[in-house]
């Protein structure tokens, strides 16, 4: 088996990280990831506080392998969150969407490992500088919330594993065996994959934001409120109304006032996909199909030994 | 040797093709990627006809390995450039920006070997139904000019090798062994790189400009006039004003007054890093020498074998 610093350091045995995703990750589809052999995050980042803890209850009593929470420190309650996750014991967690100084001591302190989410060298080189113990490098291609570099999956990875010391896991356009080793070829260390697991059985999000991912094509995302803060977006009738601001140059205060609060929500979990907001990668274009997650994990991990047995293999004749 | 369906189709050593850039890939360029078992293109798109046909002509004395022309067939003289292509007996001509369907089928019965460059799987089948021989798949982090749907390169390839069954070139972000065999692990069979010829002695680009890429940081370019032609720029204080611009909603009538005529020589040829248009890709942050051209090939090589011998050796333990 491909045994790198990143399977060491999660104690798991693919370097294969399910993406802690807003109104997706929960106990169940951690768990899942987690019993294949990959590591499942939980994503905090849509939870209330004792919501959380009941997940990770939950995901504690479903797999006896090692899960993590994955927490955005702009999340109102973050202290709150981090308390709980402490008292629970959950052994990893991924910080994104803020400064890594902040707690990474603390939870250090507590014996967790700590992972941040970044999108440049640069700020992998803070992470490192806070004491993480391996980043995540998300490029452009990702869903969801993204850095205002712009820069892609392929040209981030390899100045991101310059930089710092620590592992790098590259997030953004993985989806299959393929795309996973194209980006350790590229230096990373493991994969983070959060689009395709949204096409789950286990992804926690609405039966019909599922199926508009899978029915989604390619050019169908686009990265959006990019005076706010940027996000990918799936293509819907909210979407035509933030790109309708965004051509008349609205600000920031006017696009806060149109995003509202629960817009994410009432799209990928209640399943309202004109006005609700939908996060999602641009590789939704090349799913197609609902799996269960471990099947998934399965999946990648069958077609990544396969190519890397034979990289260029599969090329026609 | 790596042996594809691209080297079969252009009798080349290498799948490695030097892209046709304005104000850069003249004959010099061209003819020293050839030589050197590449295929090396003349970028005919900044090129009056008279001298496209004198760089066609040096070209065929300085190699007498295949090599081609590039033209954007939204040129003002495009039916005069095809016209010197055909009289010059050029092999490969590589057409962007247009509708392939125009004069593929002219270049054929002249025994040309075409090649179209897309950024979609759509445009791919369409290029192969226009009888197309092979296709460039381009993602968002190219420089220069771009698709409307901002697909990654990691995001794009796989789409488009599963729409079509001619070859497929990949195209943005690669500039080393390491990203070379990415895009071709996604099932490309060949890769078009422009950036890192640019930081060749030959390129024909402006020492300033040269030095301004070599330079550059992570987030550096960025995809500019969405509304008129996406093109990648690299920041300078044109780029500012471009920026300006878009943030109040200019129409694209006023964009392409700023833009006026002759900004992408006056930057990239004659060196106003200032006021000139100045495009490159996202890779540009990557790269930090200038060397011959004929070295960029032989380097690229060495490190894809060494990859492809052992495609995760390089990681850390």
């Amino acid at each position: 088996m491909v045994q790198t610093r990143v399977t060491r350091l999660f104690q798991i045995k693919y370097p294969l990280i399910q993406a802690g995703m807003v109104w997706a990750s929960d106990w169940r589809l951690a768990s899942a990831v987690s019993n294949a052999g990959g590591l499942g995050l939980i994503g905090a980042g849509s939870m209330y506080s004792d919501n959380l803890r009941h997940h990770i209850k939950r995901c504690k009593q479903a797999t006896d392998k090692p899960f993590g929470v994955n927490i955005p420190l702009v999340h109102p309650t973050v202290e709150e969150h981090l308390k709980i996750i402490i008292e629970e014991k959950v052994p990893i967690v991924f910080t994104s969407a803020g400064n890594p100084k902040q707690f990474t001591k603390l939870l250090k302190e507590h014996g967790i490992t700590v992972v941040h989410v970044i999108s440049s060298a640069k700020f992998a080189q803070k992470s490192e500088e806070a004491g993480v113990d391996a980043v995540v490098a998300e490029g452009f291609e990702a869903g969801g919330h993204n850095g205002r570099e712009e820069t892609t999956t392929l040209a981030l990875i390899p100045g991101v594993v310059d930089a710092v010391k620590i592992p790098v896991i590259a997030a953004g356009g993985i989806y299959n065996g393929k795309s996973m080793l194209a980006t350790m070829v590229l230096g990373a260390e493991g994969v983070q994959i959060g689009s395709r697991f949204i096409c789950s059985d286990e992804a926690a999000s609405h039966a019909d934001f599922k199926k508009a991912v899978i029915d989604s094509k390619e050019g169908d995302t686009k990265l959006m409120m990019k005076n706010v803060m940027p996000v990918r977006l799936l293509h819907n009738k909210f979407f035509d109304t933030v790109a309708e601001y965004e051509a008349r140059g609205a600000t920031a205060e006017e696009m806060k006032t149109l995003l509202g609060r629960g817009r994410s929500k009432l799209g990928m979990f209640q399943g309202k996909l004109d006005d609700g907001e939908l996060e999602i990668g641009q590789v939704s274009a090349l799913i197609h199909d609902i799996l269960p997650a471990g099947k998934i994990v399965e999946n990648v991990m069958q077609e990544f030994r396969d190519v890397l047995r034979n990289p260029l293999g599969h090329l026609r004749q």
